[in-house]
């Protein structure tokens, strides 16, 4: 391999030639020769967005040159096309401030930018492209960036999807009663409608947490630099760069407030997760609910049947499992172990710096990118070719026991339980074990058990 | 003992003849012998609102007579009163949807109600206390109306309250500049004030997460009883409750839209444990740095003191410890562990029921507790007495190498790295370093590097 | 009430006259006003055991007159038989070393010491009770003599009262011929005993890895003192103490043999609660096997029962629920999330010692007592009187599709699932289906399609 | 792109011509199409080592024939150098028993032997290369041999080689007196090298807690096939297949004696997975020693150095960082994560199967390899370059209160704590206040106050 000589503060380095990266960030690849885990690219080009909007407000503040400024911005955005992907090689067990990631993001563009200029050393990492900035309060901003953006882009499309297709499986099914399970055992009846309405108001709640907490994301550390009082940069900065890239990404972001508490806290991502923890748990549910009702497919509940992808088994010839289920289910334990590892980092910043910086959005993104992905899966692959069995489902409600609670208000719930111990501990139907008790005459028991009333619908 | 004989679907059981529960509680008793943590007596409360809540709506829809009512409703406020707290025994263990513990309420209010209206088998646990209901929605409804209220008159005044101390130290201490450190190695300069309005940002913000997050508990699930479906209520009896509920408590409470999520799902808690999970992180950065910052007495850091409010040592006389901080960091660590078993626990619902409802509650509540407690005590036995010790501060913000990030913009990032570097390894003072490499003269020094210019002070 | 006053280094304080602690009691009483969750009695008694043997190597060693040694021990035996429990007041929430229920029980001592002997001031609760000692070295013993002796006679005992009765079920069922469910989808058959001798192997298997963790709790910090050097203690000190403390409990105590570590670090801890964790995993898989198995009665699987101990609605008569599993999982819920809290509060020591010592200890006796309880009752009120349906076991094993398996070595994986599609899409038996597709005859069918043989009992 | 048609039960499906994968892993790849992880490679090499040995024993026992035996095995030497590496395209968030990876391994075995062999469906990928296989007896094989391999052969020479380096520090200081600190707080002194020797002793003690915990990894699935009971396989498969790994790796594997549980149970890993987090709390721990010893350089504790390794600062100049520190506290932040999800995924079996084994697999290699290179990284970029500043420390340790300790057997706690209390509100020195106290004579203090008898050297 070719390699230049890169220098900064502490010396000279080596760099592959047809590698974009300085000194700074060859140190990085050399002293964290841990794991496999890349910065995500999001943070890249949330990067990206973030320092062209930087070197226009350093512009218009006649701190840098105009040509200057249109270089970086023109740089940042062959960066956003994904050009230059291989060129930010860092791994995330690296500096907790993210350093080195600002320091690459610089370099790369200092270095691009000046080989479009053609001008070698005109514009400076540090300098000029890191104007006004710090690694401090860029890579926080980078970090609700990149979250914000993955939020709205990936994750709510997702949820909506999914949420449409369970909205016409409501009202399919509206009808088609079945019996109820609490406990895992038989329980007062409800339609199937009535049960995926459950499901569908699970995705409506997370969306609207979700909704809530991801605007705390607007708030950008930017303007802090180095400890929060925003030391060589304008009082301003922080602010126009925040509506600078309001124009950039049509989100609405704004200047933190308090950006001593903009660089040391995360609280902000801890209650965000804590949004998608809640929507990993309601996941969880539906997905194992789902499975549930599919299983058999002819020793187990069997009232539903969801489509079968692939083989399901090396060894069980014609075996078709739930597959996307399981996958969405293994997100949630992931989200779950993400969620632990984001409080945990969150909680050990000190004085003016929490320096668990990479750990956190990196879980922080996994998490959004898995759930987004994995419901999306699961709406293509799994719902939207679920169907009733109605036949099954209309088996088992006939039989259960539960149905005699609708005698409560006649009987009272202490002949009503005698009814349906008989029932159980002599094989009859409730109506026999219903007359056979003499708590009421056949026909009463036609009246007033009537699973249709039982389920209360709002037609 | 004496005891008397009571009877349930099951049979008959021995109850003490001094005990106002029934066949039911004591079942429960005898089949739940585990751990040591009672069902919250929170949770006992809630109940007793919802109860009088209501008998009193069942008796404006006719359904229960005027004198069964006005009874329940009179025992329930008896036992808000505390009085019968020892009648509620039992554990956190038992069934997963608190049945035990609604029909231990039940038994409690039937049996008392009779023996205040001299009428033995008057009032009916199951067919009049608990009309209208289940278990399945009356222990989720009571789950938060306790955490709501616990939250308002626990945690946000013990929040508010820290608020207030910060705020008056903030100002206090507002232009003390002090040195910043970030990777816990010297930084530039801020003022005590801004370092600790930092921490006061976190609170305000937790707050707002919290004030947010906390109204989702105010759907309730009264309305769903069995299976959401509502069966055996009025469809009214839902909204009426929580109206009537709102007027008892003062909170706003409504009936949940969707009453099939609302016994199944737990997203609303999990949602709100993360806003809490987001303040333990904040306030483990908080106590972490008052003991950080009071570090010493002789070797440390030592730039303020806090309370000696007992001996710190068994062995090492005078020794003064951060306790307070110790008690709250515990209390994040508590927390923390709290939020995995409530999240892990949201997510094992199964078709119309999630069973891990008493567990759920019983982290909530002590984690909403302990927050309380800890932070009132931090900011009484701690925050309160903090003073800054000026002399500290002064000299080791005067002798920090980082006042030369207030060259940058005038030298340049390099040179002033290599005056810092001069300083620290010859052990120069910094403007001795910047002469000797001639890159600015004394007279330059003495007025680019003024450390309240680089504070940033809005005054 | 009636006060008595009390001194201690930092001045004069009141104590109700009829309470044995002293000054720094009553001070973190006052100061510590946070939550209900007491110091777990067994830590008091763990103290108790090591006050006593302190007691008596200081005497051996000469630094103790043999009248005090033998008042102290005196005490110490009153302690351990419940007598003095309401004077340990303090809750877990104190300083991080537990020095305040170090000095709590030193003053307990004292004080019933001197009232024995009717000297007041006679045994010092520093100079002669904490002889030799510093709570940073007894704290740490005491959590590791109580965990061990909470798992040896709590845990373990329940461990091996659940193996026995699995073992009998084991045999009892070993040639009941069942389906396997694999994915919750029909799968090859095994016997109902085999199925149980995988649950039994979990408790086996934990079992040998409690036994193997639990061995790090017999190393004792004692004889490390204030930071490990063991200051103020004679260097047999530590060893001593532990043979001493061998003979008082029949444990194999030792002194470890690097105090540094001893104090600071709580890995033994953290890796024992691994074991827990692993066993709460298992009995999770257990609990949850149980119920689905007993889940119906009439619309679920229905393969075994389960005794039916309470009424299981209070809405819905006749209703029986698996609520030993609940209690179990929800146990299993809290372990995991003690988990959490004992991994971040081990992580947070600085230099000599880790200040998270109350509530890793608080967590950890919490686990192991839920766990033991859990599985005793679990046992008691579930599996003793759990029975196999052989009716429907039968019925659901005969007709499955997933016996198709064994055809494999006979005529492939392909053509045995077209065996299994055709008689799944067209409701045909597995035979009719294999002789539809003239891939084998029925005679065929019959030589290798024979599910005793598919299980491979090793009789 | 080109592709060819394959088919698998299911029907057909295009696969591009330049892969050796066949139609289940395009289908997988096709229907998970969910985030960016890999099923690790060390996945893929352990199930190379396992389908070489199956293929070998299957041969032995004259189930397949020698040709093809020697076609799978030399294929599987092929997939462990690196090869075939792009040819395992599925990503973890798939079939929850990884099933999927499975096929792709029997796939790209199948078609690659046939491509040597030039004979166009010769070996089957089920039948020959999963022969006496199931994926869920195969897959928990591949877990434990690649959890196992990567212990040994990453994590173990991480720690052999830090606990070198400590040695050879803790021997180099074991004579520097330094002050100790507990609750953050000066205390007793203890030497530099004595403090290290408490780091080292806990990377010796997890050591022995992951040798002992690692051999439950030793046990094997494999022979259980589909459910645990065997089907389709020699009863003697397990074990011989284990005993041919086990001349391949040169690691001593066995079969599970109890496959139900190997199948269904991941208590193993769970119990491994605690021995890493506490070795990833010990970790925790000790970086922040270092980076809290190493703060400054001014204004921090400053009693060691450690190695500049890059410009810490993007915005202050000359600023060094403990950057090697702040990856591996990252670090631990992640392996906590991790072990909350192993712990939820590995609860979640059901029957005779857990379907959560890709992502638990994933986390657990996630972590070994983060600690390893970590740890690794820390040794060699932090701690060999390591260095006490010795001036700093004396200075330190004179003007230390806490040396007042060593009074107590000689004047008692009391009168000890007044001395200390006096020196610090006056700002004495201990020798002046206890002079002033007339407690004890300059000559006594002399004698009784020498710091190097404090520490307990053993020399």
């Amino acid at each position: 391999m070719q390699y230049r000589v890169e220098r900064d503060t502490l010396g000279e380095v080596n760099v592959a030639v047809d590698k974009y990266w300085g000194a700074q960030t060859q140190r990085s690849k050399e002293n964290f020769q841990i794991g496999i885990e890349k910065m995500p690219i999001e943070m890249i080009y949330a990067f990206a967005h973030l320092k062209k909007a930087a070197a226009i407000v350093n512009r218009d503040l006649k701190k840098l040159s105009k040509e200057k400024a249109q270089a970086i911005a023109k740089v940042c955005d062959e960066i956003l096309t994904g050009r230059w992907d291989e060129h930010f090689p860092l791994v995330v067990w690296q500096t907790g401030s993210g350093t080195q990631s600002n320091m690459n993001v610089n370099e790369v563009i200092a270095r691009r930018g000046n080989e479009i200029a053609r001008k070698e050393g005109w514009i400076h990492p540090n300098d000029d492209v890191n104007m006004s900035q710090s690694s401090n309060d860029t890579f926080p901003t980078a970090m609700h960036i990149a979250a914000y953006a993955e939020i709205e882009q990936r994750l709510k499309p997702a949820l909506k999807q999914l949420s449409q297709t369970l909205k016409q499986k409501e009202e399919q099914y509206m009808e088609v009663i079945k019996i109820g399970r609490t406990h895992l055992q038989d329980a007062t009846p409800l339609t199937l409608g009535q049960e995926i309405s459950g499901w569908r108001t699970m995705l409506k709640r997370s969306a609207k947490m979700l909704k809530q907490s991801q605007s705390y994301l607007l708030n950008l550390a930017i303007g802090g630099t180095a400890v929060g009082t925003g030391i060589n940069a304008d009082p301003s900065f922080g602010q126009k760069v925040a509506e600078q890239l309001s124009k950039q990404t049509g989100f609405s972001f704004q200047s933190s407030k308090n950006k001593f508490h903009a660089l040391t806290s995360h609280d902000e991502i801890v209650y965000v997760h804590g949004a998608l923890k809640a929507l990993a748990a309601d996941m969880m549910k539906v997905a194992n609910d789902v499975r549930w009702l599919a299983s058999g497919p002819r020793s187990g509940i069997g009232e539903i049947t969801i489509p079968a992808n692939e083989p399901g088994s090396s060894i069980m010839p014609g075996k078709v499992n739930p597959t996307q289920s399981e996958a969405l289910t293994m997100i949630a334990a992931q989200v779950f172990g993400n969620d632990a590892t984001i409080g945990f980092a969150a909680s050990q910043g000190n004085f003016e710096l929490n320096v668990f910086k990479p750990v956190i959005i990196y879980n922080m993104l996994q998490s959004i990118r898995l759930l987004a992905d994995g419901i999306r899966s699961f709406d293509e692959k799994c719902i939207r070719g679920m169907e009733a069995n109605e036949t099954v489902i209309k088996e088992l409600m006939e039989r259960s026991l539960m149905l005699v609670t609708a005698l409560n208000p006649h009987i009272g719930y202490e002949k009503a339980a005698e009814i349906a111990k008989l029932a159980h501990s002599k094989g009859l139907t409730l109506k026999q074990a219903a007359i056979e008790t003499r708590h009421l005459t056949a026909e009463q028991y036609e009246k007033w058990v009537i699973p249709i009333e039982m389920v209360h619908l709002n037609k």
